[in-house]
């Protein structure tokens, strides 16, 4: 039997997500899987590996991370939520937490993943903004970016997208959408729908949508990078504030990509 | 000639914006004013010392404080903004400045603050949010906080609501307004304008409102409390998170509360 928690958290203290040895000094370095384990190992008074549907960078957030752990304590689902909750720091919180049978593992049976990346136009950054957002002082051209977005849907080989250290032996992957929404003045949304992802994809994929809508990209460009895996040609690492892990799509829980209603 | 700053920060990893020693370990303690202080020397390589119109607390922000300092550099203001702004971390940003001549100070000659004070009613805390509002797993009944408001409106003796720490020789003070406004649900925000606080005036203010809300005081509790000193008697001081320093308004620059259109 086990227990399966949707996490929320705020990306810009944690060294990511997953578990780290302390550094060179002792230092403990702070990570969510790290505290999650942390808080439910005080409750069921031992250790609680929990095991993360994705490992999350440095500085990015979740709005729908998925964890599961082996269920060791008897107290009820229902209580958990708010018991972890209250055994986490402010910047975490356990929004929900059922029980499973069977041997589904969130990492190789979860359903496909969404990502939002927010980008802001602005002359001067915000600073109670910034933590969740990319900011630019130039404006983007939508129309490039969204020809160049397009070109990312299907099943494609995206070496050219995938840091240095990635270390995926196949990087083939499947888009299933690349949306492009201006939400409000100045702010713009990309969101990414894919069933799995490389090391830093989502981010080198903005990047180089980000290079297209400030017109030193051609749209067509995207279809280079992905028939010629050159990572030095493709766009910078967007920075990690601006990407939330929307969701981690679960069979029988969530709906699927196709009956989510997200555009493709 | 002085030059005037309009300078906006997060306050969560920040001891307050008044300058501090380090440490017991020599650590230095990072302070709005010191990183402002730091970025203007590295600017005029020479110290500059700020001075700014209201000492917020640690986690405390500001969308609109007042600094000033003597013009040491040639750099005109329209450069400055953006100067200062590169040498300062992501979490200050300076929004606008200009120069005075003459000698007004920015503390004493300023016309009134404005203050929001931001409550979420919600089950769970949200990770992303929680920075910047005091989360409460219980609803606010808003009619009698705000009949509680009314009563802070006019010159009191604040003497119930200030930090056992504060050091003003006088206790009364003016208040403007305080509005109490349902954003969206869940969402509360309280204004508060006034000609000048005592410490920690604003919180104790909002955490005696919120035991109003609760149903633990009567609005007329108010009353006792400005008519008979008692810290004890009064809420507990609302978590800093929820504060943001709006406005410090400057005659000639800013319109006067009267002016600005704010409910009275």
């Amino acid at each position: 039997m086990s227990v399966l928690l949707r996490v929320a958290y705020d990306g810009t203290d944690f060294h990511g997500w997953a578990r780290q040895a302390p550094d060179r000094d002792g230092v403990p370095t702070r990570t969510v899987q790290g505290e999650l384990e942390r808080a439910l190992a005080e409750l069921c008074r031992q250790p609680v590996p929990v095991r993360g549907a994705s490992r999350t960078d440095a500085g990015v957030h979740a709005a729908g991370q998925l964890a599961s752990f082996e269920r060791v304590t008897p107290i009820p689902c229902e209580n958990l939520v708010h018991a972890i909750g209250r055994a986490l720091p402010r910047d975490v919180v356990v929004v929900d937490a059922w029980e499973e049978d069977g041997e589904r593992d969130v990492r190789r049976s979860n359903a496909g993943k969404h990502y939002r990346y927010r980008i802001r136009e602005a002359e001067l950054r915000d600073p109670t903004t910034i933590r969740y957002e990319w900011h630019l002082a130039r404006t983007l051209a939508l129309g490039p970016m969204r020809e160049a977005a397009a070109r990312f849907v299907g099943t494609h080989d995206f070496a050219s997208f995938r840091a240095a250290a990635c270390q995926a032996r196949t990087t083939v992957r499947t888009i299933q959408a690349v949306d492009i929404v201006a939400v409000a003045p100045g702010l713009v949304d990309v969101h990414v729908h894919g069933l799995a992802f490389l090391h830093m994809m989502v981010r080198i994929m903005v990047g180089t949508l980000v290079e297209v809508g400030l017109g030193r990209m051609p749209p067509e460009h995207v279809d280079r990078l992905l028939a010629h895996p050159d990572r030095g040609a493709a766009g910078r690492t967007a920075p990690p504030s601006g990407l939330v892990l929307e969701r981690v799509r679960w069979p029988g829980v969530d709906p699927s990509f196709a009956e989510s209603g997200a555009p493709g």
